[in-house]
């Protein structure tokens, strides 16, 4: 029996997020369902670095699972090609020791907002990219505003008031907002760990001040308050791109195996 | 009563193609149970420049319908976007006089045709780009083996066998393919009119070029034999956009309204 690590990518559209649940299509569903087929039926479980929602995409999710099956690391993702719907995909496989977890491992997870900015919706994008119709929309603000935010804090403001956690407290390493499109704009956030629709209350917090709804220094003032009602709404989960996962020195990028 | 011609785009992933068909979800369809909507339940239609096949998309198709409805042009698309599905979408309006066809007056249209060449497909482009399977791929033979194809030719070889059309001989007045993004790779042919599968036929055979199973003078050859049968399988319709439809002097561009 060994242990593999497998990084996987998939379109969050048609999918009711990843966790099973009875009598949903789901991501985690969909690829245990997939490596029980190669195991001929063996009964197979995998284990995420952590859950996504419906409609939430990821270039960069990371599962473990066991298997007896002698497959070298280069020859499983056309392995799993062949038994997984094809709006999920395995980009790659590493065989790792048999302790590794996926969840409890994961260092560092970056997530990524896709915004377009504008009069109008681009009919292509609607499942891929949020759309915020505005005449002006003050990007250099959002910019500024998310520096308040790096560094170790409690983001209770940034968090679904139903959760239940034990602490509140994470640590964002980066978070940027960067042009890549004409018209198209992304925040890019790095941390040790993210609360329940953490980015997505941030994100809407964001569009408010772009929007001149609030101020630059808004940003901080409602981290500062740990109170949901404070912050924005929560955005629309089809601009969402789990991005990669890190664990310890070694970096899991979305396009290979490094 | 007045004529309003109308620039539309479409993702053509979940429709059966253009053309009203009983039981199917089709563009025109859809379309006209909108302006039908937005005329209290007059029966309304519309006429197309052409027809597009099911997952075809179009970033610049043209229609015409005639209204009595007082909306200026600027507000027109405002009007679609409370009837209309969101994988559709009408980009602009304008008023025309009382002959214009949409079909008729047509001089020109253009269709782009993505590819991505690699050894990895992309789930996000399933619908969107046709991916090629590829160690190497010769993307100037490519390139080079589109030139015989411009000007004035019969193109029997790149029409479906079953069309019966009087005459094949169109004028292709522009074709090229050039590189979009990392993999991704665009043709672009622009003419008079097009046969039935005519892009996706000079596609296939073009990829076979590619691929070297073809020499880039069997183009040629094959566009002189007028026979379907020397040329390339017909690619799936998931790459290709009608991007745009020329009238007379005036271009009609998919962003706008010119």
């Amino acid at each position: 029996m060994a242990r593999w690590k497998a990084t996987i990518a998939y379109d969050g559209s048609a999918f009711s997020g990843w966790q099973v649940q009875p009598g949903k299509r789901t991501v985690q569903g969909e690829l245990e369902k997939g490596l029980t087929k190669l195991h001929k039926g063996e009964n197979k479980k995998v284990v995420a670095s952590g859950r996504t929602d419906a409609q939430v995409h990821a270039r960069g999710q990371v599962v473990h699972f066991d298997s007896f099956l002698q497959i070298p690391s280069a020859r499983w993702p056309r392995a799993f090609d062949t038994v997984l719907p094809r709006d999920m995909q395995v980009i790659c496989v590493e065989r790792v020791h048999d302790h590794f977890h996926a969840r409890f491992d994961a260092t560092a997870k970056e997530y990524r907002f896709f915004l377009h900015v504008g009069r109008e919706r681009d009919v292509f994008q609607r499942h891929y990219v949020h759309h915020v119709f505005a005449n002006a929309f003050d990007h250099e603000a959002v910019r500024r505003s998310l520096q308040p935010l790096i560094g170790t804090h409690d983001f209770s403001s940034f968090c679904a008031s139903d959760t239940n956690v034990e602490s509140k407290v994470r640590t964002l390493n980066a978070a940027s907002y960067v042009q890549t499109a004409e018209g198209e704009w992304c925040f890019r956030f790095n941390g040790d760990g993210f609360l329940y629709n953490m980015v997505r209350i941030i994100v809407g917090t964001a569009i408010n001040i772009g929007a001149r709804r609030l101020a630059v220094e808004d940003m901080n003032r409602i981290l500062h308050a740990r109170d949901r009602r404070q912050a924005g709404m929560t955005v629309p989960g089809h601009g969402l791109y789990l991005w990669q996962v890190q664990y310890g020195h070694k970096d899991v990028y979305p396009a290979g195996c490094g």
